[in-house]
């Protein structure tokens, strides 16, 4: 951490921060220069509320040196994270692709959907039982009725299972039925929820907020991992600007600057992260060629019949084109597509 | 809502929108233009998922005509709503100043807090128990203890009490100590949270989230309304764009929008809202000359020494001046300040 | 300017970027935390190109200390500076507003404003006669026959007149005819017509860009200082958020820090920075309530037959309220409102 | 073009609003809701100035049904367009790369550049002679010396050159030098300067401004086309969000967007676009997967001494590096990335 004081600062102010900073046990490093004083703290200034030192009298600035997480950094751990989701390995060499409809709207159509994924080669089934909507008239999801047909499913296919819980006080019922449970962006800063799923021992796919900063995202990582669950899985799912033609604006930058910072897989969300299936073959594509470990995609076998998200939907034959086109995209970048049999 | 179809949707396209739209027991009128042909929906377009229509062949666009919310609309309740907070109104004539520490850190720290802010002319004590913090490292909070603290300086000072609840799941034991239950920016689209306080016999604070647009505010106001509860104060705490000179950027665009299309009281938190101590009195100033019906605004004896958000505290004797300036800008206004005697 | 070194920083790495420091003729500072090694610089920070500096092997961060304008600084100047405008005093204790429309449609149109905006106080008379329009097919403004016009609005108002240039190759003509001499927001760091104008004996209002952060807004005028031009206002008109309520996001923060930070006028433009007549009054309030020096306002005897920014255009009755309800806030704010008699 | 009319709206308002377009010369249809009428209007709606139609008595929105622009679409035009530049077509089947320094520095620096960039198989040779900049105190370009570095390079390497035209006064000349010359995104809105260029009898690379809509880039477009210059590349950037970790967010959900609705090529900036060298290769495959024409990429022999923009440069190894990468990916899309033989 290093403190600038103001030009006008004082002998007197400078001391009151040398003096503060060895008070809570660090050790200052005092540098005057033609127009600053600077004060370097030597020490974890992740154990320092940075507000505190702010305040004292004329300083100007309190610049931190490191990033605020520790353990989802690269430095702590400097190989790949590989997650295993219900035997599916995420973050290694293979690309994986989840697949499945918005809402868990009725048996037939979750039944269906996951047969057209899994024989087009997904191999994990996606599907909404809790879902949290902007408005209170919308649909809201089957609740528990839609967990148990998505276990139905996953007995039907073998493929397992990614549903979102909303609330730590779900945590225990979605986890008897969820291969890997998922933090929705409204959640992604859900205290309460991060510390019950860090004591699972289930995988989490942890989304982005849509105005989450890179530190931010990483922060709420670091929530499941410093409370005991290394099985995270980062999800990229569009941010909000001022664009207009797309409903998010998907981030790709964001999976090659995590790459660079941490060992966690990433994986992206095109569907939520531009919210028009035109946009989502291609960006599928971009998604893969920036280094993303895998991609989350809804579809359903009538977009035009879905109770949510039917505009952001593929049907099967889609999917089964954008299954290809990954492919291949895959190997150019040395890669390989994971494939159900 | 309005269909509008693409120049080369034929006859047949055409046809296919008017019988869905009749099956969804609704009248479509057609308009033949010289680019475009467009299908005007007769009934209450709220309960239509546009997203289907959006996708059947060769419909360009479809466009909303309503507003999504209803309840919480001026159209729906021209009056403005006036809310009673433990004998406080807000959203009538009087502009109220809600006041207090960002944490509840000890007793004592809470209990100067309280005299400070009441002896400037504060009508309402603020002071979070549970506290949803970007760091896992960082302090959380007392829990219930801080409630008991809280309900001490109630006891002591006579000021209702304004903390936050952050899961549907404690709403109850909140609701026990707190005059006021405020929802935080991150829990705006907490759907279950809202639900169980639409249930409530008590006002909720609902603070804007950061990339919240109006509607998405609105709607999430709706929630509770729709649920019962029509004790709703609306509250702006900055959005979070590209500026870097403030922790968030205060919009206060909103509060004249809110007062066009809404009855709902809204007040103004200009501590988050900026993130900046200096910051804090002009924007106070700024919010009631546009109209808010009150503030928000975070004291502590020692903002040097807070546990969180130090930053953006003003000292009892800044408040005071707050107080001062306040007052003259809502006799400019026409209103005046609601003081404690 | 400060150097952070990666964690893997060798001995030699350091030895490098200690040698390239004194390379630029300034003194490094070594100081070894227990994390990170960090190399302070001492000398004017300005003259070094930080990018080079942060690609020398194992560098992780390059932190400027010291802001990168000089001359806008309140630092370097701490009395506020007070710009002359044919007699008119802005950055002082008067508010003063200039007023009038969009755009020069005809010499009727411009007189009728003129007169109206006179009689309700206003102090400067504007009036667009070269307009930047989004639109190829719109109206593009009369040009130097708009000049004329706003020219014998003057004569016969005595109002000064303040209009936009777009080009260094039209200063010239332009300022034969304004008084002030406007930059418009997509010409905020045009920087050829920045130094054009600041060779010019009149003074320059410098429109912040709808995304320009207060760097890059001072950094601007920074060009006109720097080339001689010290009688520089500012004026803050709106940036581009997700927000959907408002054409613009009117960024009044932006206010108080600029008087924080440097001691340039800054006046404040409701009608772009909302883009809604029904948000101009509050916002205008909100404005000077802020710390604002004045106001830019758009006037139209009819909105309805604007040929431009209709939608934000207050009629010459809605101006004289806003004139009543300013003086009001300039009053409480212990200001006083200019108005010409 | 549809008028939403308020609910409070009486049949003198409808009727208003009814007189006012037929004097446009235009045609209303009416259609009266169970809670809005609603006016549609026929005929081209472009020519109507939507602000005047929104102030009418009662009327709540106007909500424009056509795009903006004509030329520009892919409704006027459905094949996609292909720019010629020097020989090297754009927007065909294959991928092309420009590359090249930030600023042409010194004809040492310039030739070094052109034949490494050559070497590694780049079709056209970039270089700044005039560069915007944000700062008065940085490097400025060499101007006209510059353009001369750069056509000795284009005699040497027989690459065709682009470079950036800030004025409308300098349109001519550098137009003697440069096969292609470039908007800058400050310069995205420049109305004279586009005008300038849509009489030019050479193509274009017009850069998105970092907060541009589509509807505003391509309406810039539009000025180009509709002034008679059909020769028009695209070129996205990266925009400016609320995100730390990059420069700008490069929004490559534009190029598909693009490739819907409009027939320009459209190139992709991944160093602009990110600024930071480390991200470039990834996006520069992203890039190209997600179906964009080309790119053009900064290129320095030695970025740690690069007057401008190192940070943000790749060395000559790492540029080759990009060529394989993105080559393959071409193929993996099916097309072929076009080298200079």
């Amino acid at each position: 951490m290093i403190i600038v004081m103001e030009s006008r600062a004082t002998q007197e102010d400078v001391q009151n921060v040398l003096e503060r900073i060895e008070k809570l046990g660090l050790k200052p490093h005092l540098s005057r220069g033609t127009e600053r004083t600077i004060i370097g703290v030597i020490g974890d200034e992740r154990l320092i509320n940075r507000e505190q030192l702010s305040l004292l009298p004329h300083v100007e600035n309190v610049i931190p040196v490191l990033k605020p997480y520790k353990l989802a950094s690269r430095e702590f751990q400097p190989a790949n994270s590989i997650v295993d989701v219900a035997g599916v390995k995420v973050g290694g060499e293979e690309v994986v692709i989840m697949a499945g409809p918005c809402s868990v709207e009725s048996e037939d159509q979750l039944m269906s959907t996951a047969q057209a994924v899994k024989s087009a080669g997904a191999t994990l089934l996606r599907g909404g039982a809790y879902k949290p909507r902007t408005s209170p008239y919308a649909f809201q999801g089957l609740g528990e009725d839609g967990l148990k047909i998505l276990a139905k499913a996953r007995e039907a296919t073998g493929l397992g299972i990614v549903t979102e819980v909303m609330e730590s006080s779900e945590v225990e019922l979605v986890a008897e039925y969820a291969d890997l449970l998922q933090v929705g962006a409204r959640n992604m800063q859900n205290t309460k929820l991060l510390r019950s799923l860090s004591k699972l021992a289930k995988p989490v796919l942890l989304k982005r907020n849509f105005s989450a900063t890179l530190n931010e995202f990483l922060m709420s990582a670091e929530y499941l991992l410093s409370g005991g669950n290394s099985r995270v899985i980062l999800c990229e799912r569009g941010i909000r600007t001022f664009v207009e033609y797309s409903r998010n604006t998907l981030d790709l930058n964001i999976v090659p600057a995590v790459k660079l910072l941490s060992h966690l897989p990433i994986i992206v969300d095109p569907s939520h992260g531009t919210g028009r299936h035109d946009l989502i073959l291609p960006m599928s594509r971009a998604a893969i060629a920036a280094g993303a470990d895998g991609l989350i995609i809804e579809v359903h076998p009538r977009p035009d019949e879905a109770y949510s998200d039917g505009d952001q939907s593929l049907t099967p034959a889609t999917f089964r084109e954008l299954m290809s086109d990954v492919g291949k995209i895959s190997r150019a970048v040395g890669r390989r597509l994971k494939v159900t049999p």
